[in-house]
């Protein structure tokens, strides 16, 4: 048959004529809202979800799965926006129900043969939290009795009409299991058994009568008998619990923001628990751990899908089955080899087999970790199953991560006690300290430590460099604390509210629970768990086959990936990463070190040009040094160096102790020191005397940094290092700064004329709004642009990284933020203001390079937005730009009309 | 002749060729960088300077006005490009001279009959700070003889020649003034005289010889002794003195930003010091401080201009000219009639009469008092010199200020010992306090008190609403102090960083001195100066010409202006100077009054919801109140009452002795008090926890707010107000704030929904540059927009009004700004984002009501620039609506063509 037909008026089409309709034959209407298996394929996922779009593929396929069909996504979003399903809704459902009994010769709620079904969620990705199953819909006080009937085990029949009502109470209507659990247990008392499964069939039959007590005494009606009510409850649920807070945490937390509803899958139920010849499993095509091509699973005779869940039985490894029903294995082998071969990517299926009859109940791409997906990509592309763009569509450049960092062993046991930030990636363990001090006192007495604080400050940067991790109760995802730890490749928990530090007493109360110094508790910095003792670790490791998929990446990708480095050191670990230059060297982390500090103090006391000179002079050697290493390093590349940014009351103690100690080093009195720090003590320091303003006011600052960027270029030069130096002016917002600044460094230059043999640019940060309104302006008189999307963020949303941990939460919770756009680019305003500036800029100087480098350039999703508006570079800490790299050449195998594949 | 030549090739043009040409007949050419008098006109200001222009109409206009001729501005631009003249500038300042030497009859450098002239600057508009004028410029060793010969006065040509060395090594060789009066004095000595005037031509012919030593001995070469290489020197330093630290500082605070470069004039010298039938003066057409019409000024016989300027001798008033010289008194009163018909404006003239010879030296329109502006202005309408709409046109808005508050008696003795930034205008004499809570004290004890502060909080509301004025060491134009002292018409100067203020030891340290509490200094607001003791004052007054003018100001503008008041008293307040309703009500001011902002403290520091809304309750009747006050006064006009906005921390106190107080009078434990105030504490709360972030988080406040805004607008129309009311939700980023927001206001609303009779609008604050951003998405769901410019411009800018004192001064001094941006909008930054969040928000509501609320919306330029991207309304703070009347007034009437008139 080839004819389509409205399903609205599809009231009397036969079985038989649905069944075989190709899936080229069906064309949407919008009037249907439900599809059968038969109707879908496993391209109408948008439509169907990923679950029912895959039963649809698997029974075109021809594969035994049990029947049924699917309700939209769109009627999802019906709903939510009507909260009620349209008029016409019933008699869609009718029919389908009238096709499905026709197709079993079963009737709902049938005294003598019930049609059961189960009742699934299934979104278009893979979407944990919303309502997931229920089994055994379709019974009632009758069909009890029609099921004990056909199966002839009244027990079997009872048994799955308590939990039915069970599940259906708890997640319809909304009756918690535990007023269940009590009744079950009474009657456990009462009889002096211990196990629910020595209950008899008359226990189970008077359970039910106390279960229906308490949903009339609960909800004050009737537990309800009409199997249709039943499933329209239940598609309700569904519908409902795509808003449930626990279904918007987890779109949160994995950055689902593009799709809209769940669909709704009715299939027949099929029972893996009748008796030894049934059984259920999960099985995956190569093993998702590993990645090891070699068919992988587990599963229980005699059981359900939620008996393997509880955990109660330990599964059978899949390779056993081949002994207790090598039939059913057979068959099982040569459909997940044809799954595999058909979607062309790992499959992780679901099975039930009912009284030795094989039934497939799920398929979908497997999850898997980064080892196995870099593995299963790249063995892939050797199998010819797969091309190398393809391969590396395949990798998700967010789980990179886990390959660059120990995590926490995902089989350990773990006390939780709070959740903050998940601010830098990787895991440790290690005691308590709650100074900077402390942590390098109780580090050289050979201790692991974890640095607790409020906040970090640049003051604590000696305490951070010897911590395994951070732990701070203020703070957002580009807070002090977060950008320091992801420059060192370090775990960091930021803005963790739940915690209170008390710095004084030298403890932190985590809830009801207070940690003393030196008490041990662990961190993931991927979730921003919080967790009390130690903890077992898996380590980082990458595999050849890592470096093959990336140098396909690199081999597509048109954007450069740069580096946020500070020192020589971390040049060289980005080097390592495959970094192709450095896009932010921050001069003020240089100030920070021990022998400078106090020379930068000296600067800041001086009351005159003269003595401030003359301070810069003794720093000028340090930085110079500086310079020259990382050019060293970074010979053939470019090296962004941005001048002083930080307002200078960073550089001063804030402690009374702290700045006694210094006025009596520094031989200044305790008053007029103090007067001098309250004298540049800033309201709101992020919209202050900074970045060029300092320049601006302090010009002999600037002047002695360009100085030492030369003066260091010329030794490096004569040393044998390729020069390229690009030397940036931090937040520019008008014109005449940056002419000014420029004007500053040119003059410096001027003095080395003759010795100048390398390449020098001079540019400019774009790092405020205004800066992106007057790109063009800025881009007649400056070589380079790169956006500093931290600040920008800041600024264009109007909110503080130090302080946004008070409100995100609630943020994200509402659904006020999609994301937090500290982490990845707001691509409706920052992104906005970027679009305008390139477009201002180029319109003026067409080659001008502009990059990125804020913490965004290492976000994957930011990386590809950054491609698509056509940067030239992004730049970000060592330990993510592999991340780049990748993300980089997704963009452009994107362009190439190449898809993503999505592990639902 | 009608045939008009290039000046370059015109060297055998004759003096009379060029002196008949008339106006028209004058096509400028890139080469005509000379005008001679005879070629210029009044309308080519710009390229003439106002000096230039008017002595070329007066020229033209048959007036005796010694000749001479007028470098442009272009060549001054060209000038300070190149740092040189171009090589065609000697031919073409040849030809002027010989000229002027034919039309004279004189030589430069003559030894019988030298020609000397004057060098005087001239920009577009007046500006002082620039070089002014060199006098007697051609003497030289020979023609001081070839003068004395002439006149027959060797005592003259003597000391006109060494005054000429003095001002022109001063001026143009930079060898300071001071050397040369050591000279004089070791002559007086030597000679034993006391005055000047008692040293005799051999004398002077000596003290010559000495000056030129001391020239030699600094500049190593000689004084210039040919007349051209003299000119040539003047006329660069002219152009150098342009961008001069005094002339930048002048454009600055007069806001001259739109002219370029200076013209500099050479005229031939007259002299009103050759005896006691010579003389010069000032006049002016009508009484420039009050404007009444009666010819008004004064003169010295026997005088040259340095001596008016000088002080010793005392002029006499214009009337006796009457007596002294009729015929030239006859002549000067119809010249100046003349010149004021010509003009149409009042005219401030200079006269020199040289041996019974009248001459005219200069005309501008006359800087005038804001009463005399007004009345003059409305005399002429009367006298059917101008029409209505130029009458508007002729007041200054910004000087407007000094009508509606007392300012220092011009007149008056002042010993001013610092300056800050003029933040609130005004001037007021009091006791130095240094806290809110002495503030209150003193002046229970009926003394007038200036509260002397590092910043200001809201927590020093009571202090400030009692003190006459106030003085801030931090903030800028927009801090806290600033903004409510402006709207409480009240003087303050902010940002003064010369002062270092002690609370603790309650005395404020100016430069060396140091005040104690109770000792007297006064303030001028307007000017940002701080005096100490006593100064006379004089009382602010407007008479009836005033509201003539307003009335035709407000007949024509399209603008509405409404006010930024908090209370009805303010609202009063607003309505007598004409306010159209209430642009901004900020509801948290009503929140820090006494026996309020304890409830609110109350609310802060409940941990659950049920206690905040405990507290809140009790606050509703409170707001309630306040709103039916202000709906009563504002009946009939819309009234926009924005939800609270402040970080929340600015509702508890700062200092230890404060915080034990409140613990007491809670009965909160002093540490749990402190851990509230901690956890609050924000890093940057400009960027932080606030605005309808707060709403968000505990809807609880928000509610009742809009709870207590409804109820009030049913009180307020039951008692016959007709109240319009406009709910405002502050610092709104992105769509789902609003929406939310909206939603939570629309549910309060739906509770009354029966009882409300009156008109509502929902709409939202622009103050975010990403709000700009998406200002279509918002404009779709929002019934209004209001531009919070304050916080528009320190987000766009990325600079906090509350730190900016720190480099604001080097950024205007260097030229970085033109204005401080919180002073004016930034039409290049802020106002392109308020261009597009217009455009893009009337794409999709055409008639969206859209205003600002910024302190913006009362200075004169930005009303104006509001007009001009088409918006509905400002809204400024009372003491400013009339400055926004007149300034929408002027912007609407320039739409028709007619133009401002400059007082140059």
């Amino acid at each position: 048959m080839t004819n389509t037909q409205d399903t609205t008026s599809m009231k009397a089409a036969s079985v038989s004529s649905t069944k075989n309709l190709t899936k080229h034959e069906h064309t949407m209407t919008n009037s249907k809202m439900i599809y059968a298996f038969e109707e879908g394929n496993k391209d109408m996922k948008t439509l169907l979800g990923g679950k029912g779009a895959n039963l649809a593929e698997m029974t075109n396929l021809g594969l035994p799965v049990p029947p049924g069909f699917t309700i939209t996504t769109d009627m999802c979003n019906y709903y939510l926006e009507n909260n009620s399903l349209p008029e016409t809704f019933d008699a869609m459902l009718n029919e389908r129900i009238a096709e499905l009994e026709a197709k079993l010769g079963k009737k709902f709620g049938d005294i003598k043969n019930p049609l059961l079904v189960s009742v699934r969620s299934g979104a278009a990705i893979s979407m944990p939290g919303m309502m997931d199953t229920i089994l055994n819909l379709g019974l009632n006080d009758e069909a009890v009795e029609g099921l004990a009937l056909k199966t002839q085990n009244p027990r079997f029949s009872y048994d799955s009409y308590r939990r039915f009502i069970q599940m259906f109470s708890d997640v319809v209507l909304g009756v918690d299991h535990e007023h269940f659990e009590e009744e079950i247990d009474k009657i456990k008392r009462a009889k002096g058994v211990k196990l629910d499964t020595e209950l008899t069939a008359e226990d189970l039959k008077n359970l039910i009568v106390e279960y229906k007590k308490v949903i009339k005494s609960h909800i004050g009606t009737d537990f309800p008998q009409e199997p249709l009510k039943q499933m329209k409850l239940a598609i309700e649920a569904v519908f409902k619990s795509w808003n449930n807070s626990r279904a918007i945490h987890y779109r949160r937390i994995n950055r689902v923001t593009n799709i809209k509803g769940t669909a709704v899958n009715i299939q027949a139920m099929v029972f893996g628990n009748m008796g030894d010849t049934s059984g259920t499993g999960v099985c995956f095509t190569r093993n998702p751990a590993t990645g090891e091509k070699k068919f992988y699973g587990e599963f229980l005779m005699n059981a359900q899908g939620e008996d393997v869940v509880a955990g109660i039985r330990t599964p059978q490894s899949i390779d056993q089955l081949a002994e207790v029903m090598p039939k059913s294995y057979a068959q099982l082998l040569e459909i997940q080899a044809k799954l595999e071969k058909h979607y062309r990517d790992m499959q992780d299926m679901e099975f039930t087999i009912e009284d030795g009859r094989l039934f497939i109940l799920q398929t979908r791409n497997g999850k898997r970790t980064a080892q196995a997906a870099i593995r299963i990509a790249s063995e892939m592309i050797k199998e010819g199953v797969i091309s190398e763009d393809e391969a590396v569509m395949r990798i998700d450049p967010y789980i990179l991560d886990s390959l660059l960092h120990p995590t926490i062993d995902p089989k350990a046991k773990k006390n939780v006690v709070a959740k903050g930030l998940p601010a830098s990636p990787g895991a440790c363990t290690g005691k308590v300290v709650f100074s900077a001090d402390d942590a390098v006192i109780w580090t050289n007495k050979k201790e692991k430590v974890i640095l607790v604080r409020k906040e970090t400050t640049p003051e604590d940067i000696h305490g951070m460099n010897v911590a395994e991790g951070i732990l701070t109760s203020m703070g957002g995802m580009t807070s002090h604390a977060a950008l320091v730890c992801r420059g060192m490749g370090k775990p960091c928990v930021a803005g963790c509210s739940a915690i209170s530090v008390d710095k004084n007493t030298k403890t932190v109360k985590i809830g009801d629970v207070v940690v003393n110094e030196g008490e041990i508790i662990s961190l993931d910095g991927a979730t921003g768990s919080v967790i009390l003792g130690e903890v077992a670790m898996v380590k980082a490791g990458v595999s050849g086959d890592f470096g093959i998929i990336m140098g396909f990446a690199d081999r597509e990708r048109k954007l450069r990936v740069r580096t946020n480095v500070d020192t020589p050191f971390d040049a060289k670990v980005a080097m390592d990463f495959g970094a192709e230059g450095v896009g932010l060297c921050r001069t003020e982390h240089m100030f920070f070190q021990e022998g400078r500090i106090d020379n930068v103090r000296e600067m800041i006391m001086s009351k005159s040009e003269e003595g401030r000179r003359k301070a810069l002079a003794k720093l000028l050697p340090y930085q110079r040094e500086d310079f020259v290493g990382i050019f060293e390093v970074m010979t053939g590349l470019p090296v962004t160096v941005r001048l002083l940014d930080p307002p200078l009351h960073e550089f001063l103690p804030e402690k009374e102790a702290k700045i006694r100690e210094l006025s009596e080093r520094m031989n200044v009195s305790f008053d007029d020191l103090m007067s001098v720090i309250s004298s540049l003590h800033e309201i709101n320091p992020m919209l202050g005397h900074r970045g060029c303003r300092l320049g601006i006011t302090y010009p002999e600052i600037y002047e002695m940094q360009a100085q030492a960027i030369i003066e260091a270029g010329i030794e490096a030069s004569r040393k044998g290092a390729v020069v390229k130096v690009e030397i940036e002016i931090p937040l520019v917002a008008n014109l005449n700064e940056f002419k000014a600044m420029k004007e500053l460094v040119l003059n410096v230059i001027a003095k080395y004329k003759d010795a100048i043999t390398f390449d020098y640019k001079i540019g400019t940060m774009i790092e405020l709004p205004r800066a992106c309104l007057i790109a063009d302006k800025l881009a007649e008189i400056a070589d380079f642009f790169s956006f500093g999307t931290n600040d920008l963020t800041q600024t264009t949303y109007g909110i503080s990284r130090d302080d946004v941990g008070k409100f995100m939460g609630a943020y994200i919770d509402k659904g006020i933020f999609e994301r937090d756009p500290s982490e990845s680019i707001d691509k409706e305003g920052v992104g906005e203001l970027m679009k305008m500036a390139v477009n201002k800029a180029r319109s003026v100087k067409p080659g001008i390079d502009i990059g990125i480098c804020g913490e965004h350039g290492g976000d994957p999703d930011s990386v590809k937005f950054c491609h698509e508006i056509g940067l030239n570079y992004v730049s970000c800490s060592p330990y993510r730009v592999p991340i780049a790299r990748l993300s980089a050449g997704q963009a452009s195998i994107k362009d190439k009309g190449v898809k993503a594949s999505s592990t639902t």
